[in-house]
C-alpha cells in the first residue's frame, strides 16, 4: 500500500466517501432511535428521513462517478461499487420502516420498534468503525472483532421479531398483524443487511491482506 | 476491443444472446401490460407467459452451456453469468406476478396493476437498450442516463405500492389484502430486478471502459 | 491443479470443510423430513435445529478463518467466501421454518410440510453430491445434471406452493393464513437457495475448468 499511497492519493476519496455514506446511515438509525422513543409520532421524522435517504442515494452516485473516472482504484472496482449498494441497502430499510409506518398509519411506537431500532443504532455504528476500518487494510482483527458484534445484534433482533410475532398474533387481530409484521420485519431486515455489508468489508479485508 | 473483435467475432454470441433474453423480457412486459389493459382477465395470458418465462430459460442456459465452452470471453465469465442471472429474474417476478393472480383467483386487474405494469415495460425497454449498449463498451453515458430513468422509475413504482396499500388497507378485508398486497409486491419486485440489472450493467461498463 | 495439489495439500481443507458444511446442511434437512412425518411434533426438533444451524456457522467461520491465513487457495477467496455464505443461508431457512412454525405455536405438520421438506432433502443430497464434485473441478458434466435436477425439484416446491395456497386461501381464515403462507414460503425459499448455491457451484466449475 505504501507506493500506492504516495502515487495516488487521490484514491483516498473513496474511503472519505464511504466514511460519509456511513455516517449518513447512523444518523438515519440515529433519528431512527429519537423518533421511536416514548412520546414521539414516528412518522413525524419522514421528511427528514426522505432527506437523508437522497443523501445518501448521492454519495453512492458519487462514488459510481468517481469509480468512472479512476483507473487505479484502492479496492477492486466491483468490491467499491457492491459495498455502496449494500451500505445504501441499510439506509433504504431505515428509511424504508417509517414510510411503512406512514402508510399503514400507525403514529405509535410500541416496545418492539424502540428495541429494533435500538438494536440497528448499535449495529450501524459498529457498521462505522468497520469501514473506517477499511482505510487501513491492516487491522483485521478490529474488523473481525466488529463483525462478530454485528453477528451477535441481528441474532438478537432476530429473537426479539420471534418474541414479537408471539404476542402479536395473541391480538388476533388480522389487519393489526398484517401492518405490525411488516413493519417489525422491515426493521430488522435493517440488522440483516448490517450483517451483509459487515461480511461484505470482512471479505474485502481478507483479499487485501 | 479491436484486436479482439478480429481475432475472435464467435464470442459477440453472447451480447446476441442478452439482446435475445432482454427481448422476451420485453415481450412478457408487453404482453402483462396488453392483459392488466380494461376488459382482460389477466390470468389468461399465464400460459403464454410461462412459454415466455421457458424461452428465457432456454436462452440462459445457452449461455451458461456456451460460456461452458469459450476461452477467451468478451466481459469476464463471472459477469456473464451473473448477468444472465439476473435478467431472468425480471422475467420471473413478471411471469410470478400473473400466477399469482391465478393462485389468488383475481380474474380482473385494477389500477394498481395497470400502474405498475406500465412501470415495469418502460423499465424493460430502458433495460433492453442498455444491453445493446454493452456490445459497444465505450458508450458509458448512454448507459449511465438508461440506469438513471430506470431508477426513476422504480421510485414511481415504489409511490405507487404506498398508495395502493394505503387504499388496500381502507377495505379492512384481510383476505383481500393479503392477496393483493402479494401481487402488487410481486409486480413492484419486477421493477426493483430492473434496477439490479441496471446497476449491474452500469458495473461492467465502469470496469470495462 | 497437479503441481498446487503437490505444492500445498493443506488447501484441500477448503473442500473438507464445504463438505462438512453440506453434510451439516443435509442433516438439518433429514431432520426436518423426519419431524414433518406423521405423527411427531414437528416444534420439537427445534432444539437439534438449533444445534446444526450453530454447528453450521462454526464451520462457517473456520472457512473464513482458515481463508483469512491461507495465501494460494484452490478456488478464489471470494468464492469460496459466497459459497459458504449462501450454503449457510440453506440451513438458515430450514431452521428458520421451524422457529417459524414454534413461533406460530404449529404443532402438526401437514401434507404441504411434508412434501416441501422431502424436496429440500433431496435438493440437499444433490447439492452435497455437487460440492464433492468440486474437488475434481474436472467432472464439469456431473455437477451440471445435479443443477438441473436441483432446479426442477425448485420448479416442484414452487407448484406445491401454489396448490398449497389455493387450498390455504380456501379456509377463508386470515389468521390460519398468515401463519400458513409464511412457513409455507420459508420452506419453499429454503429450495431456492438450494438453486442458488448450485447455480454458483456451476459458475465455479465453469470457471475453472
Amino acid at each position: 500500500m505504501g507506493l500506492r499511497e504516495v502515487l495516488i492519493p487521490q484514491d483516498r476519496v473513496f474511503f472519505d466517501l464511504f466514511e460519509e455514506l456511513a455516517n449518513i446511515v447512523v444518523e438515519a438509525a440515529d433519528l431512527l432511535v429519537r423518533f421511536t422513543g416514548a412520546g414521539l409520532n414516528p412518522v413525524a421524522c419522514c421528511p427528514q428521513m426522505k432527506d437523508l435517504e437522497h443523501a445518501g442515494d448521492l454519495v453512492t452516485h458519487r462514488i459510481y462517478h468517481h469509480l468512472n473516472r479512476t483507473f487505479i482504484t484502492p479496492l477492486e472496482p466491483e468490491e467499491i461499487s457492491r459495498l455502496a449498494s449494500v451500505l445504501d441497502d441499510v439506509l433504504d430499510c431505515v428509511e424504508g420502516s417509517v414510510q411503512k409506518m406512514r402508510v399503514y398509519g400507525v403514529e405509535e411506537s410500541d416496545d418492539v420498534m424502540r428495541q429494533l431500532a435500538k438494536l440497528i443504532q448499535l449495529s450501524t455504528v459498529e457498521l462505522q468503525g468497520a469501514i473506517q476500518g477499511l482505510r487501513e487494510l491492516k487491522d483485521a482483527g478490529s474488523v473481525s472483532a466488529r463483525v462478530i458484534e454485528i453477528n451477535r445484534l441481528e441474532n438478537l433482533a432476530d429473537d426479539v421479531l420471534g418474541h414479537a410475532f408471539m404476542d402479536l398474533f395473541k391480538t388476533n387481530d388480522p389487519i393489526r398483524i398484517l401492518k405490525y409484521k411488516d413493519i417489525y420485519e422491515e426493521l430488522e431486515r435493517a440488522t440483516d443487511r448490517c450483517e451483509t455489508v459487515a461480511n461484505m468489508i470482512s471479505d474485502i479485508v481478507i483479499r487485501h491482506t
